[in-house]
């Protein structure tokens, strides 16, 4: 998993019907040890989380066991929402 | 998911059987956190994509998700024309 | 699915037995978009492509979708060859 | 697979209820052949790993498969602590 | 799959009971078209692959394919050892 910052959301009329109700947010990878500057990338939130949270993201197959239904094309959820850490 | 912008099309006559009749756009991705250039690649259109529209892309294992056919030599696919975003 | 070009082969007597009889293409990525250098990597090919041919590679566990036996370890598929594309 | 070293942990309240009781570290790759900076992510702990150990950490779809509960949304795993190796 | 090197080994006492019994071989990426300097990963010894051997790679879910077990926690595994290629 990665450590994201949630900076924002995007909406999309079209598009696939398993899609509809889900929050697409839209979240940049933070790094603790790199300065390297971060892509961004669209992820479904499950926990609720808000803009400028840090927040766990799970990509891959494994994102998608974070719903109850395993059959929607999602490649990449928010899975919690990070309290602290410690290094 | 990310966020690309279709910049084309591309056909192969020959090709495996159950690719037929899958429209294959050529996609870019797009960032507004980088400037970094990005590559272009393959995705199957599923929600009707016309050139130049800004969509979302599912890729991996959970680009076949948005098939009724689950079992597509597919790891890429447009599920969602984006309307708008808020960053 | 990323565009390639088949760039040679290679040849592997001792082998997973699942492998025997496919053939092992070396393939380099193509991109309209960036000058990037390219690495190469190892698809099977799956229709036929020649030499300096330009394919349509699928990656991950989509890429054993191409094969009547799903059972197999292979992350790369050549499953189409380029006729044309437009961008 | 790749070789980590442990660097720190991070705890969420609010998160997947398939995630509680798991522990979450941060782990950053460790290179015996290039001198590049890596970025650090997380990984759930399936053996005991302390901060500073080096780690044997398996990403994607083969992370669940150290759990018993298949069906997680993990996607990184500490699954060995390296006790030595030779190159 | 990828062209790579093998350059070592590696063993952990303290590990998942699945890895018991695996040979835990250090590699590295191989390229012929880009001089890019290639980081060292642990794959699985499937074919009985010596140090410094050119070896063919499977990575991902497709790894655990070359195993009798399906359910254990590898995402990359040596499946071919090379004996020559054409480019």
């Amino acid at each position: 998993m990665i450590i994201c910052k949630v900076i924002g959301n995007v909406w999309a009329t079209r598009k696939e019907e398993a899609l509809n109700g889900l929050k697409l947010m839209i979240v940049c990878r933070m790094d603790i040890t790199t300065e390297q500057e971060h892509e961004s990338f669209v992820a479904v939130d499950c926990v609720g989380a808000g803009i400028g949270e840090p927040v766990l993201v799970v990509t891959g197959s494994s994102a998608r066991k974070a719903f109850d239904n395993p059959n929607i094309p999602v490649d990449a959820a928010i899975v919690g929402i990070i309290d602290g850490s410690e290094s």
